[in-house]
């Protein structure tokens, strides 16, 4: 069996070697346009602020080590064409152009960044962030910079300028809606995250668009709302659109956003997979297809897409979109919907809301952990927001498989989580939400 | 409505608070023999380590505080008698005895400690530990001692010693079986947290009974196997047996432990419940009756018995054991079976095994995890241990979560968890073991 998988980050490279994993003989041929393959580009603004030293720390495999699985990848290679009658795709190299047969071809094409409609985005000192690349020239200029201004406050954005902020730069986050993190958080927990930053030294303008980007031939200031900001640097973390073009050329059916799959991962062509942030997926609480572009569930999607390329079977479930971030010692995280996004769905809600401590009071190093959870009217929850300077993504995976097994705030407050005064409350601050949670929705029923 | 708590641990006080939680008129008087209320005596062994200061920090609260909230706290106050007709308990204080009556009593007698019966138990310098006065008085006389002897190697016995280590002393721990941990761990995980205290300086002494204790009036020296060691303090952390003498005068039905309970938490008598140490529960994966002498558990049966009392209504589900513990830097935790309970309990099993780290091997201090997942062979799973140098507890909870709602590896390897460098790997330990666990599986059924 010839296999061809475009594209070698988290979804492409975990389908390759989850294909051989199962099957040794199988032909698997990975190609790429990267010159780097096999790096953690969540782990970017990390090397910018220094909590890792270098970039090539965040590189976990070289194509060699692939080579030694018997995966062959193809880098500085671009897939140029795919032909679903022949079963070819073409592909340019520095030598030219070649065609490659497959019997199974998985498109993992990713994302590219959004770069809004505006003047200036092609200056010098400009940039997006989404490959090793653009993390090594983004430090090369910031190291001749002093001032810089992110353009988005998702995710991407409120890493990157922490990282930048930590390289001694004066940073100024610029949002167009009301609050940070906007997708993950609510604005009551978006808040803590804010102030956070803000403390960390950061400017944070909220609610204002940005105008333009001015300069010459390097940028020198860009406009937000009527204001003029002068900077020697801008990020734009505006988004990321799937990079679905390939699979439209190939007749692959498009979704609402991005290519459209089954829960096999097979796009409408039963011989082409897709996985990673070029595919929709479905919302585990709404039903709706949405967009998930997070490095695990790519994994996830490889996982099940070698599965059932080899034949041994998997289903992708809809997807929750479990996130965490940590900037500086501020974790961050969320699973489901937040309140705002389950009150546009029409969803009628109550939240459990608890500010309380990571570890039993007296136990030095106990910080401060709010947890927020959403609920249907039947209880059933449906989201969760946690924020505290430790022990977060544990329990943001905690609420994912909650929430996946549709557990209602009181059988939640009902389970038994372990304790030890150095490592948690004798109430974990998931059940005292859970409890909280329990309680508003007793008073409505009453 | 009147009504009497015997015991102001965590089963009794946390039984008192959530009665007026719900119920602003219920008259609540709680008696006591202690001294100290309202404090946490896990916490005890952190203050000999020095990492908590003071005894008094591990003091939540007074009985003032409780007197605010019209709860009535007897100190120093020791219940003689129950008449189950009359409805009253005979206690004792220093001023005499007197009589009170109840409509609803609650007995939280909670456990003391196991005394082996051997010689030289009752020599100066030899201690047991339960109440904060015996942490008190242990600290006092290790201030003058430079070595000492745990008898037992479990949680606490496990934890005092490190405590008394850092406070300069030359500590062995004996043990009967031939691991630490023995009723948390298997053989193989305990092995990882043995030569974690061996690095500390502790010595351990395995499968060797303690045959006597030596001495003129205080202890000289004990003897394990045929071994003599010389000493200046034992610490007997050889278990805990239920205070049931109370209960059984009361007439109380008693099970293969101690009081027998409903799922309300009621024992044979309808109008007595009973929380914490001194009932009997049933094991949720074997259905037989077990002690889980914890006092996150204590709490949980609390919260229940009050609901059932102010006539909310709520049910304990039968119990998992999660626990975790800290010594040192090295936290570990379990819950459920280990594989040798299961098969002392006739189930046939796999285990899923993974060595991995706690976030992305290129993020400063990743440490090291190893998982033990223990499943059934239709993949369900019925235990799980952890054990690193952070970010154990939270999984611990986790897979709490996964083994109450009947998961199998395979359902659980598909759950989507979070995931950013600084604070996770892309694909979850406890994920790679699920999945080492499914493989496992697999090769069986072929």
């Amino acid at each position: 069996m010839r296999i061809v998988i475009i594209g070698a980050g988290a979804g492409g490279l975990t389908t390759a070697s989850n294909i051989r994993k199962y099957d040794k003989k199988a032909n698997i041929t990975v190609i790429t346009r990267e010159e780097h393959i096999a790096y953690s580009p969540c782990a970017i603004p990390y090397v910018l602020s220094g909590e890792v030293k270098n970039f090539t720390d965040i590189i976990m495999h070289q194509p060699e080590n692939y080579l030694k699985k018997d995966i062959k990848i193809l880098t500085k290679t671009e897939a140029k064409k795919i032909s679903r009658q022949k079963k070819t795709i073409i592909y340019k190299d520095k030598k030219g152009e070649h065609e490659i047969s497959y019997d199974i071809l998985v498109i993992a094409t990713g994302g590219s960044p959004f770069i809004p409609p505006i003047e200036g985005t092609n200056l010098r000192g400009v940039f997006t962030i989404r490959t090793l690349k653009d993390g090594i020239r983004i430090r090369e200029w910031a190291e001749q910079s002093k001032k810089a201004i992110v353009v988005g406050a998702g995710l991407i954005g409120l890493e990157m300028a922490y990282g930048l902020s930590k390289m001694g730069i004066d940073v100024t986050i610029t949002e167009m809606l009301p609050q940070v993190a906007p997708r993950s958080l609510d604005p009551d927990m978006a808040k803590i995250v804010q102030e956070y930053l803000e403390e960390s030294g950061i400017k944070i303008i909220l609610g204002k668009a940005l105008g333009r980007i001015i300069g010459k031939e390097k940028v020198e200031k860009v406009m937000v709302g009527d204001e003029h900001i002068k900077t020697d640097l801008v990020i734009l973390a505006t988004g990321v659109k799937p990079r679905i073009k390939l699979a439209k050329m190939a007749g692959c059916e498009i979704g609402k956003w991005a290519i459209k799959v089954n829960e096999k991962m097979q796009t409408s062509i039963p011989n082409i997979y897709a996985v990673g942030d070029c595919v929709e997926v479905e919302d585990a609480i709404t039903g709706q297809r949405i967009m998930a572009p997070l490095g695990s569930t790519a994994v996830r999607q490889g996982k099940v897409a070698a599965k059932n390329i080899v034949g041994i079977g998997a289903k992708f479930k809809p997807a929750l979109s479990a996130m965490v971030s940590k900037i500086g010692e501020l974790e961050f995280g969320a699973v489901g919907l937040t309140e705002v996004m389950a009150l546009q769905n029409g969803i009628k809600i109550v939240t459990g809301k608890v500010r309380a401590l990571t570890k039993a009071r007296y136990y030095p190093g106990a910080e401060r952990i709010d947890v927020k959870m959403v609920c249907d009217l039947k209880g059933r929850i449906i989201g969760c927001q946690i924020i505290a300077k430790e022990r977060v993504a544990e329990r943001v995976d905690t609420m994912s498989l909650a929430i996946s097994q549709g557990l209602t705030c009181d059988e939640l407050a009902e389970t038994e989580f372990s304790y030890a005064p150095p490592v948690s409350m004798v109430i974990d601050p998931i059940i005292l939400a859970a409890e909280d949670a329990c309680e508003r929705l007793r008073k409505i029923s009453k």
